[in-house]
C-alpha cells in the first residue's frame, strides 16, 4: 500500500529540469530508496543544488522524512513501490544496499536506471562475490576461503592448519555494524557458526585473523561519464565492529595513500560503480589488503561534510546525476569524526545539545532517531590543526550527546 | 484559511525534547514565519540539530517549503496563522522582518516569544526608527534628516544647502534590494519623492551623497541568554542597490574591524536582539559610518554557509533557541560570495548546473525560485588562498547559472 503526499508544484518544479546533466542523466529528478541518517545527511546537498529528491521510506518517523518533504511511503522491498519511483525519477540511488536485485534487474530491464546498477548491488551485498571479484583483479586480500552453504565443513580445518586459529567468520551478507561477523577460537566454534549459517542458505567466509596495524578506508565517486575523484584516506577505528572515529588524514606513508586510491580507482572503474564507493583495507606488515567496500556514502566519510571542499553526499548527488565532480581536499589539517551511539541510558542526544554546543569548533549532526543501546543517533566532526586535539574535542561533545556526565 | 500537514511522528519527535536550552527556551520547537531563502538556508542547521521547525508559508512552492516537511500554510499578516505557529512552538523566528507587530505584540501579550522581539522587528522595519536610536546610542552616522508624512519640505532646501547635492532620498519603511531608495540631484526631485511617499503615509530618511571608499558589513549573533558572536567584517559590492559580491574578510584596517565588531555589539546589546543581526556600514574619510541594520541572517553573511566554523544560518537557530554560540573564524583566508540573479533570457539556473560546477571549488546554492529579471534565485561561494581567484571562480560559476555563454 502506498501513500504519497502530492504537491501542486512539483509540476512546476520539473518543468524546468529538461536537459540538465553533462550525458546520461537529462534532469534532476532523483530516487532514493531508504529513508536513513544517509538519505537525511543527503538532504542539504539536495536542496543546494534544487534536485527533484523523492524517497522512498517506510514510515513518517524515518531519519529523512523528517527533514524531508517528497517522501514516498513504501517498503525498498516491494517492487510496486520501487517501479513507482523509477516512474517518477530519471536515476533511482540507495540509502542502503539491502535492496533485492531481482527487482532492480527486472525494473533495470525495463529501462530504469540505478545507480549503483543492480550488477553493482549483487557485489556489494555479498562478501563472497566481493573477495572472488577482487581475487580476480588481483588485488591484494587476507587469505580466505569460502564455505558454501551445505558444503564442506572440512576446509573450515584445513585453512586453519594452514593460516591457525582464531579464525574470522564472516557471513555472506546481512551484516553490517559488526553484525555478521564472529571471530572463533578453534575449528571446532568456526564449523558450529558455519553450520549455522548454511542452515539458513547463508555462505561464510573464512579469514585468517590479521596481525593490524591499523585499519583505514577511502572513499572515491565516480559518475556515469567515469570521471573519477578520490578523498584522502581516512584512519578508522572500530569499537565492537561499528566505526566510530574516522579521522583524516590517516598518518600512514604517501606509498599507501596511493596504493588505497589505485586499488579504489580500480574498483569503481571494473565494476562500473556510479555514485560514492568506499574501501576499507587493513594495514598489515605486507601492506594494504582489501577488506571490504560499500557503495554509497560511508560512516567513514561522514567528516567531509564540513572536512573536505566536497562532501560524499554533496558528491553521491553529481555522480549519479552525472554532474560534474567537486574537489576532495581536507579543508583543514586534521579532521575527526566520532559516531553518537545509544547507551543503555536511553538519553535522547537533543536533551544535551546545550552542553555539546560549548565545545568550541564541534559540528553536530543529530538523525532524529530514537535512542536504542548501540543504535547510531548521530555524529560530532570537530576540524583544527592538531591532530589529537580535534579527536579529543569531538570525543567530548559526543560523550556528551551520549549523556555522559562531563567530568565522567 | 490555514491547511496542515500533519505527521503522527511529530508527538513522538517532541517527548524527546524537554528541558534543552540553557536557560530561556525549554525545547527545540521552533516557528519560522517566512518561507524565502534564508528559511531555506536554515534547513541544512535545523537538520543537524534536529530542531522540530514549523515554517508559515504562502504555498507549497516558496523557497523553504519545496525543501522541508512541516510546513503551515498561511499568510506571515495573518494574526490567526501567527498565533498558530505561536501555539505549535516555543520559539518564533523570521525569514523576513516585514512582518505586522501589532499583531506580534498582541502575541507577546500574551506569552508568545519572538526571537526577535516585536520592540527590535519595529525599529529593523524603520529607517527612521533605526537613525533616531544609533544618533541617541552616538553611533556615527551620515549626516541625515527626516521628513515625515505631511511634514515641512522645506527641511529638504536647508538639508541641501548645508550638505550640498545630490541627496539620497530612502523611504522609512518597505524597501529591499535598492527598492525604496532614490538618489535626488537637485531639491525639487527630492520634495517630489517625498511628497510622493507622503501622499502614502511614508516618512522619509534625507542622506548626504558620501564619497565612500566602500561599504562593509558585519554580522553578530545575540542569544536570550546575551551570549555575543562576531564575525570578521564583510565587503559589500552593491550592484543595481543589490548587494551582489560580499567578500571576507574585509581588506581594512585591524581598527576598523574592531569599531565595527564594537558598533554591532553595542546595538545587539542596546536593543536586546535576539538571532543574527546584520550591521551595514559606510567606510569613508571619516571612518565608519552605520548605514542600516537586519534583525535576521542576511545576504552578507551567505558566505559563512562554508566559510566560517559557524555559519549564519546555524547560529540564528543557535541564539533564538539559547544553545551555546558557535566559532565564527573563516574556513579559509578569503571568501567570495556572488549571488546568481534572474536575467532578461529567463533560464532557471538548474539548467547551467554541469556548467558551473566544472568551477572548481564552486559551492552552488539554489533556491528553487523561478526566474524572473533581478530576482535573486541563489549564490556561489569559493574559498581559498587569493582573494582574486575566489572572486573571479565565484563570478564564473555565477555567471554560467545566470546563462552566460562561458566565453562572454
Amino acid at each position: 500500500m502506498l501513500r504519497f503526499r502530492t504537491r501542486s508544484v512539483k509540476l512546476f518544479r520539473r518543468a524546468h529540469h529538461a536537459q540538465i546533466g553533462t550525458g546520461v542523466v537529462k534532469s534532476l529528478r532523483l530516487g532514493m530508496i531508504g529513508g536513513g541518517q544517509l538519505a537525511r545527511m543527503s538532504l542539504a546537498p539536495a536542496t543546494a543544488l534544487n534536485v527533484d529528491l523523492t524517497v522512498l521510506c517506510r514510515s513518517f518517523s524515518e531519519a529523512a522524512a523528517l527533514a524531508w518533504p517528497d517522501i514516498m511511503l513504501g517498503s525498498p522491498d516491494s517492487e510496486e513501490a520501487l517501479s513507482v519511483v523509477a516512474r517518477r525519477c530519471d536515476v533511482i540511488t540507495f540509502d542502503h544496499e539491502l535492496i533485492d536485485t531481482v527487482i532492480t534487474a527486472r525494473l533495470e530491464a525495463e529501462g530504469s536506471r540505478f545507480a549503483p546498477s543492480t550488477a553493482v548491488l549483487s557485489i556489494s551485498q555479498s562478501k563472497v562475490l566481493q573477495r572472488r571479484r577482487f581475487a580476480e583483479l588481483e588485488l591484494p586480500l587476507p587469505p580466505f576461503a569460502v564455505i558454501e552453504p551445505g558444503g564442506d565443513v572440512g576446509g573450515i580445518a584445513r585453512f586453519a592448519a594452514v593460516h591457525g586459529a582464531p579464525l574470522m567468520v564472516k557471513a555472506d551478507r546481512g551484516g553490517y555494524d559488526g553484525r555478521g561477523v564472529w571471530e572463533a577460537s578453534t575449528v571446532d566454534e568456526a564449523t558450529s557458526i558455519c553450520q549455522q549459517l548454511s542452515d539458513r542458505s547463508v555462505a561464510a567466509v573464512l579469514e585468517a585473523l590479521m596481525p593490524l596495524d591499523l585499519e583505514v578506508a577511502i572513499l572515491v565517486a565516480r559518475s556515469w561519464s567515469g570521471e573519477i575523484a578520490v578523498w584522502p584516506l581516512v584512519e578508522t577505528v572500530q569499537v565492537d565492529g561499528m566505526l566510530r572515529e574516522p579521522r583524516a588524514p590517516a598518518l600512514v606513508p604517501q606509498f599507501l595513500q596511493d596504493q588505497a586510491a589505485a586499488i579504489a580507482t580500480s574498483i569503481a572503474e571494473n565494476l562500473q560503480v556510479v555514485g560514492v564507493l568506499a574501501v576499507e583495507f587493513f594495514v598489515t606488515e605486507q601492506g594494504l589488503l582489501v577488506n571490504e567496500i560499500a557503495t554509497r556514502p560511508h560512516n567513514s566519510g561522514h567528516h567531509t561534510i564540513e572536512g573536505s571542499v566536497t562532501s560524499q553526499f554533496e558528491q553521491h548527488l553529481r555522480a549519479v546525476l552525472d554532474l560534474p565532480l567537486g574537489r576532495t581536499t581536507l579543508t583543514a589539517p586534521h579532521v575527526a569524526t566520532v559516531n553518537v551511539v545509544g547507551q543503555p541510558n536511553g538519553h535522547a542526544p537533543e536533551q544535551f545539545l546545550a552542553s555539546a554546543l560549548t565545545v568550541s569548533g564541534a559540528h553536530v549532526h543529530l538523525y532524529g532517531k530514537s535512542s536504542r543501546p548501540g543504535r547510531k543517533l548521530g555524529h560530532v566532526t570537530v576540524m583544527g590543526d592538531d591532530r589529537n586535539d580535534v579527536l579529543s574535542a569531538a570525543r567530548r561533545a559526543a560523550a556528551m550527546l551520549e549523556g555522559e556526565e562531563p567530568d565522567a
